[in-house]
């Protein structure tokens, strides 16, 4: 990883390290509508044949029955199975504490106003498939779906060899999903955001995906005759501010635990010492050896880099501004310093907080906002998967002292129906 | 108004009825596309052009100073100066109880949580303008701003003959806006999403306006150098649920002061009782006469129903799957059924809650889910202008009870670096 010193480069050269690897999104987009406007359209008939296409599917139905998921769950071993349970009780004590509460007030005398927290009704959970299963994704989008209450939950994965694993079945399970589809890609989110003549459409749409995945999100959530989505998700990130007191090769390990992800992803290190920053890049150097996924991290850290800067206070600044998806802050004092962090998805403090906790069982979600998005969304939470509905109750007296007001306002809107409507029931 | 009977037409009518006058987004986003392109490349140049094309503005820049505001609110009149008074003050009160509350918990020993919550920094805001600015607007995206304590809120707004009116600058003050610009339509979406080289650009974009405002602020939604937004907005929408115990003229008053807002909106009522639907066809006949607006409102009614049903129950069943922006329960014991509503913006109960009084003063929010989104979101809210993060802070106890499960959870998944992160912390 190559090290830059805050006080030598020039903006430009900030801006260009801090910008992350370029997706051309519109590119995507254009290659994914074609896609969803034909699954839309012709449904089932559409969907079979992309996944043929794409995924080399064969089956003559996408639905997995619940027996199947029934019996591979029994296979799990015992030791993955603690270990679920472990991070199913964690994850699920730390949404439970979301679910939003109604309530209701008197804005003035005979007004009363209310405001309710409903369940949606239908969600869709795309989960990654491919080589590996991604059960914990079912587990951080399947908890919050069972705490809201959702009636119906949709979930839909690729599987290896068109089989359901333990693990993952043994998390549909725990998470009580309705549904389970046994497709993935622009597909799945075909089929979730329009439904079909057998499938019954979704409200909202979550969970990670590739770079198509993420387009056809973006796309059925502009379209009126589709879904709504829990955030545009872009490759994942780690930013890691630490000082000479940690253990270079915890932060190694922990910038190539990111990197390992995917080629477009992103690591940086922001440090005040520079003999640290040295001894983390050869850590990295030596740990990246024996990584199954080295190519991939070796890809990732080509737009990754480490960043010297003399106070700690630049190093806040510089990452509230990037406002990265995951946060390591490994320093003597990180907890005098989380009030300043403005922008982030998740923080993780002091020298044992790696981010593989978070990733897997510590309680917090790890569906996290990327490219930028903390600065105006946190991760996936039990409100997620909520809505709210507003109530009002206005007696004949708060009518009356109210009334004046409105007629005034909506008259100076230039809206006289509006005011006609308040008008009419003064008469009476 | 059409009268249909619930018993007497097919599913097809039905789903016809029922599905709202259609908007061709696709087409729209066609043709905002390339302007909010050559915005984003072309900065304040490409603004001053389309403001000069769109809305023949010659001015030199589109900041409208402080001291201007200050001035045109000293001439607002007693009585709106006083309404809008109430209107802030009732706002202001239902709003202030959604402010979030941060929390920590422990999931495991040792494994400290915390969520909390932050204002957004840069807002931006969209007021209609026009033959009328909205003033009604600015309070109702300004108050929850103010209330989340965003840092910086920008708001849009075309003005007539280039003038901020004292109900706007009044309301501009009060809630506290810090940057104001003369703009609309797709350039004020594009100055807020991608900024120039004199304004910054915001992390999330509020408001309602015409069908080429929503296909921008949909399109920059999608592309990550964009923004955030509250939610896709479309044509306005009420649907009333009245039995015979209603007033048929207050009935067909709520109907018209809906059906003004726009040729694409739509109105509709869901009633058991023939007689008391074609007294409130009468009364619409009669009331539409005097409207300023009646021939927009005459144009929705053409897209506009009646439909007779049997029982109550039916009425909320079709009313949930349509999913409306605005429903108000007109009913003898409405009050008993709130309960069964699951989709809907806002809901007003009884004789005196007509709507107007939601979209001025009643204290709830009138920026509402429309073309059926509150299935899945509800309105804007304090929430929406502010975003969560998660902490976790994980003891050497609390690593070490943990560990076991994320290596065997992460090596399952096949991420070895995810791992090695936790195992190279074991050995120490």
């Amino acid at each position: 990883m190559k090290t830059y010193s805050l006080k030598n480069i020039s903006d430009k050269t900030l801006n260009r390290l801090f910008s992350r690897p370029a997706v051309d999104s519109s590119r995507i987009q254009k290659i994914v509508k074609p896609i969803l406007e034909d699954i839309k359209q012709n449904g089932n008939r559409a969907l079979f044949k992309y996944a043929k296409k794409f995924d080399d599917f064969n089956g003559k139905s996408f639905l997995i029955h619940q027996t199947k998921i029934t019996e591979a769950a029994k296979n799990i071993d015992k030791e993955l199975k603690q270990a679920i349970d472990t991070a199913f009780s964690n994850i699920y004590k730390f949404h439970k504490r979301q679910k939003p509460k109604s309530y209701t007030l008197e804005t003035a005398g005979g007004i009363k106003c209310r405001r309710s927290f409903i369940p949606i009704e239908n969600v869709g959970l795309y989960i990654p498939g491919g080589s590996a299963e991604l059960f914990s994704t079912m587990l951080m989008l399947g908890i919050p779906a069972k705490i809201a209450g959702c009636r119906r939950v949709v979930a839909c994965c690729r599987l290896k060899d068109n089989k359901v694993s333990p693990a993952l079945a043994y998390s549909v399970l725990k998470c009580g999903v309705n549904e389970f589809y046994n497709i993935g890609g622009v597909q799945a989110v075909g089929l979730m955001a329009y439904g079909t003549n057998s499938i019954k459409k979704v409200d909202k749409i979550f969970g990670p995906g590739n770079q198509f995945v993420t387009a056809a999100k973006s796309l059925v959530s502009i379209d009126s005759a589709g879904s709504m989505i829990d955030m545009p998700a872009g490759p994942s990130e780690l930013l890691i501010i630490a000082d000479k007191f940690a253990n270079p090769s915890f932060i190694a390990a922990d910038l190539l635990s990111q990197a390992e992800h995917g080629k477009d992803s992103q690591v940086i290190l922001i440090t005040t010492d520079e003999k640290f920053a040295e001894k983390v890049s050869n850590e990295i150097n030596k740990q990246i050896q024996t990584l199954p996924r080295r190519k991939i991290a070796e890809a990732c850290l080509k737009s990754s880099f480490i960043l010297l800067v003399d106070k700690i206070d630049d190093a806040i600044s510089l990452s509230n501004n990037y406002a990265p998806e995951h946060l390591i802050l490994n320093l003597r004092n990180a907890k005098k310093i989380t009030g300043k962090i403005k922008n982030a998805g998740s923080v993780f403090i002091g020298e044992y907080s790696t981010e593989s906790l978070g990733d897997y069982a510590s309680g917090t979600n790890h569906s996290l906002p990327t490219s930028g998005y903390s600065k105006a969304i946190g991760g996936v939470s039990v409100e997620s998967f909520m809505k709210s509905i507003t109530f009002q109750e206005v007696s004949k007296k708060g009518f009356e002292k109210i009334s004046p007001a409105v007629i005034k306002l909506a008259e100076q809107e230039k809206l006289q129906a509006h005011a006609n409507a308040v008008k009419i029931r003064i008469s009476k």
